[in-house]
């Protein structure tokens, strides 16, 4: 159980033939109230799919009632056609939905969709739409099965879910390339049966994502399809206090994250690089991510190189405040960098495990932050070239 | 001959042991004159390697009358020992110099070095400033060993040459990874006779450089070492039309940029990316390497995959003036995105010729810009993460 955790949700998963292997690729998470609230963080890219355009329209509208997610496609710069298929799909939910006792509209009706850009034909319309019913009949509040259909190139599923005192929250992601921040080819789903209203939601949700999500930097490719979705059904009648709730939700949202990076595209080390004595955290971030973002960098990564000058040629690039002959780099806990110059020998660094550890000490104040990064690899560069075709 | 093509030029390049090849590593360039003039192009990394900042001081103190450049080391964050290294450097030449007829002072002998960031120990200092007496025997003005000496992970040597009316350019670079703009990991060598003074020269070399070498992105990683020197002699007594002299540098700058892309670690595609239709130049150059710089992108040209979605979602993170709906993208001459769906069939475009041509029509404004990048192959993992090791 994930996002069935909370009291209050159903969800399903199933098949509907949109991915080649057979596998799962279209899930429903319905909310069943009593008191619905929901609020949702977007791609910030401006190239977004025709469920990001439906979506970004329920949320003005109020609260959602249910999110359906499809694997096995993108729709986006399907035209007008893929974003009638949006909202045919939405349509179809709240037909379903309304037919078996829980009165909906199609404007209350969030739509995730990821895969390839460009897919979004009457073939997948058809898939999608006629696949409905079924998905609706399956649906149970004791469900294991979405987490799985709305995974692409991902290996894993990725759940999460936090205890509360009289209340919880679930949630699940997808999420394996093109992850970068404005988020990452990544759709999450998290729900939960505190009882908060749309703007509690929000704010939480915004103050989770920042530390987790945007910080999540595998391949610096940003999406168009990315979406957040946090759903409160009420179920439980408590409501924690605002910064109780927050922390359990930034939790979830870590440990997804974590998840997320794991899994990345072909990689082979899992880099967290922690920003200190920056002189602001946007600062921390933008130094943190240009390491994350240099190619240099992640190939020595990948060959076990702890590439020390790739990290200083690669901060060097930013604006941040600091004087680049007076900054410490460590790579898993050996300082091979201080004042200019080289300090412990190489040899000293074992880079073979998979979890990787760089600290770059500024000196130029008491922020930190720390990007998730990936090394880049031959798989990566095989699963990318390979993807579409 | 290259540099020495210009009347007043003599070159030479030897190895003094700095590479573990043994291959030419130490290459000098001295202007003799009758009216020494030179202009200089530094990297924009705030991460600088020590003959960078020398040279700056060369800059501001007048007309350079020699350059020396050594691969096999980049003399970059190797502490004020690195920068006494460049210094000592400096002084051998101009010390052999005016020994022999030529009188010079250190503060006039621009240094240049390339390689291992981090590199620049007792060992490095004793071979490059041990060499110098050995490498001013070797001084021709018919030499032609020069540009191999400064080439690291090059292939080929890369040359240009300009016949004007009575005076003439000549000019050698090398580069093959981290090229992206702030230049590249790149050193260029120009030389001319024609009679111009620093004023012009630096007007010129700006110019030229602009729509060369820092539209060459080749893997978005800065370098901390470039460096791009135009010298004069004014041997011709030529003083040729401001606007003759810049078209004919821009040309040699052009050729240069393009052997650089041709050459770049493990490429298999060179890749333009043409930008039409811009509100704006800076616009165009921004939609354009956002492109050059997206993993999938490159991957995927790698693959031969015309994944023509990447680049939509590549350039939807830019602030550029346009509508994404409304952008057409051809690869090799097939246009595949139209109105913000899918165009021509993906099956009508060939893109196993390295040469690969991908225009984007903004349809926002009548600027084009073009990027000179390359793709994401196995071959550049390969070499970036043995590089050091």
């Amino acid at each position: 159980m994930t996002v069935t955790t909370p009291a209050g949700f159903r969800s399903a998963g199933i098949a509907v033939g949109l991915k080649s292997t057979g596998k799962p690729d279209l899930a429903l998470v319905v909310n069943d109230g009593p008191a619905p609230a929901s609020a949702v963080v977007f791609t910030s890219n401006r190239a977004q799919a025709n469920p990001i355009l439906w979506s970004r329209k329920v949320v003005q509208e109020g609260p959602a009632r249910a999110i359906i997610l499809n694997s096995g496609g993108a729709n986006c710069f399907t035209g007008d056609f893929g974003y009638d298929t949006t909202r045919l799909t939405a349509e179809a939910v709240a037909t379903g939905l309304t037919a078996a006792g829980l009165p909906s509209e199609a404007e209350e009706i969030l739509v995730c969709s990821t895969g390839l850009i460009g897919t979004g034909d009457q073939s997948f319309r058809d898939k999608i739409v006629g696949g409905v019913p079924e998905l609706l009949t399956r649906l149970s509040d004791t469900d294991v099965t979405a987490p799985a259909a709305i995974l692409t190139t991902d290996s894993v599923e990725k759940t999460a879910v936090h205890a509360g005192d009289g209340w919880s929250i679930g949630a699940m992601a997808k999420g394996a390339g093109m992850l970068a921040p404005g988020l990452a080819t990544m759709l999450v789903v998290i729900t939960t049966d505190a009882a908060l209203d749309d703007a509690a939601l929000d704010r939480a949700l915004r103050a989770a994502t920042a530390p987790s999500f945007d910080r999540l930097d595998s391949d610096g490719c940003m999406s168009t399809n990315d979406q957040v979705t946090l759903m409160s059904s009420g179920a439980s009648g408590i409501t924690p206090e605002e910064a109780e709730f927050a922390a359990a939700l930034a939790g979830v949202c870590d440990s997804l994250a974590a998840q997320l990076q794991a899994d990345a595209e072909g990689a082979s080390h899992d880099i967290d690089i922690e920003v200190r004595g920056a002189a602001s955290i946007a600062d921390a971030v933008d130094v943190g991510r240009s390491v994350a973002r240099n190619n240099l960098f992640k190939a020595a990564i990948f060959g076990n190189d702890p590439n020390w000058g790739r990290v200083l040629a690669a901060i060097g690039t930013t604006e941040a405040a600091f004087d680049p002959y007076q900054v410490d780099v460590s790579f898993n806990g050996v300082r091979l960098c201080h004042a200019g110059a080289p300090d412990r020998p190489v040899e000293e660094c074992d880079l073979t495990p998979r979890r990787t550890h760089v600290e770059i000490e500024l000196f130029a104040g008491e922020h930190t932050a720390t990007i998730r990064t990936n090394d880049l690899t031959h798989d990566y560069v095989h699963e990318n070239s390979a993807y579409s075709s």
